[in-house]
């Protein structure tokens, strides 16, 4: 596995879904080691490897250990999760807070460490007390157990957020030229003036403001300028051919 | 519920234990109005309420639709959720860039929704063509197909985290209901389909998908909304009334 990058650590986890699932979480953000504290019902697991997606069998085996104190042997700082701070002599820090220097330790090439205790009890306070500091996720006070999966996935999602993100403005098509919206602006106006769409003389410049500042907000693309046109000629071109079928006006 | 709290939308889900798993990483952080899309082993689901860990008790009913479209009635702003930025026309943003408005969007009186497609396939393109947004989460591009409801939840954090952090999304005018726009859009498409703008059927899905997403990226008020259906009526209404005077055919 990768030099320096951070290690999740279960402690007697007991569900093998949870494990599956938190090793599709680790992969999906890039870690890839993964070490059990005895497991419940061994290993390896068959419901592991299902809910992992695959993701166990893209990572290094997964490494199993009689005891936390083995499973932490190369690392240079532990990070312990909790629901609850515990009155521990520990700094206290919200995850996202502390995501911060987790990069910045393996930069500096500190192997750390996140451990996370069994489904239902959490770490045991001997657990908590080989860790450096305590990292907490915000929840809803009546609602706060997360699922052991869902807490190494915010653990992996804020890792891997650290790490130099590039922002992704969309990959959207130039914007048309002003003129090519000015010239879709006259044709509407006029098309409406001609379907009587303004109901007095003084009201039209209001409206049409109104209507360029509604459609302007949207930024066509040039190709979508044509479109909107398109759609101008199929409600108005109908009227055209019906009333040449009935032998009528001819429009301009 | 709660007024202006984000409504979570699984279109199609599969599986029940996601959808509990969702429910549950829902109210974590304080989200309580699930919505499902014709889920696919119906409702209610055992394995849901199992997975759920008593969310789905503490939570109002799960509401059932049979379209995407019913489901969305009642929002003003739905980001669509996809592992693929394909090629649309609409913006795109990291979930974290844009968790930041979520907040800002409930205090105007915005309903906002997150749509979540099925486990394997994702969202279809006419889901994503009803949203308003793409929002996406970073991942190690070797192995980035993310659970769904750890989709869920890394949405439920982002808002959870954000409350209390203000941003200014501008003074705008309400947004039209989403029951709305899809008034205007049918309309529109009648009126196109008369005016034989779909030179051919099997290019038609695709045409409107293109013309939902053009409009939609202008976020209409409701008065726009009705400005718009006054413009389809000027545009197709002087040939009713010409038609009338000549003698001809009656539209409808």
């Amino acid at each position: 596995m990768s030099a320096f990058l951070p290690a999740i650590i279960l402690v007697n986890p007991q569900m093998g879904e949870n494990i599956g699932a938190a090793a599709r979480a680790m992969l999906n953000f890039g870690l890839t080691d993964l070490r059990l504290v005895t497991p419940r019902d061994g290993w390896p697991n068959q419901r592991a490897v299902d809910m992992s997606s695959g993701a166990l069998d893209m990572m290094p085996p997964v490494q199993i250990f009689e005891t936390l104190v083995g499973a932490l042997a190369d690392r240079h700082y532990v990070y312990g999760t909790t629901a609850r701070t515990r009155d521990m002599n520990k700094p206290v820090s919200e995850i996202r807070d502390a995501a911060v220097q987790f990069f910045a330790r393996a930069r500096n090439k500190q192997n750390i460490g996140f451990v996370f205790g069994p489904e239902r009890t959490g770490l045991s306070n001997e657990g908590l007390a080989l860790c450096h500091e305590i990292i907490t996720v915000p929840t809803n006070p009546d609602f706060s157990s997360i699922n052991l999966a869902q807490s190494v996935l915010l653990v992996a999602y804020e890792w891997f957020r650290v790490q130099g993100h590039e922002v992704n403005i969309g990959n959207k098509e130039a914007f048309a030229p002003h003129e090519k919206l000015e010239e879709l602006f006259v044709r509407l106006e006029e098309e409406l003036e001609r379907g009587r769409f303004f109901r007095a003389d003084d009201l039209r410049p209001t409206m049409m403001r109104n209507i360029r500042t509604m459609f302007m907000r949207a930024q066509f693309s040039e190709q979508e300028v044509s479109t909107f046109h398109g759609i101008i000629s199929a409600l108005i071109g109908n009227k055209t051919r019906k009333i040449k079928q009935t032998g009528g006006l001819v429009r301009r």
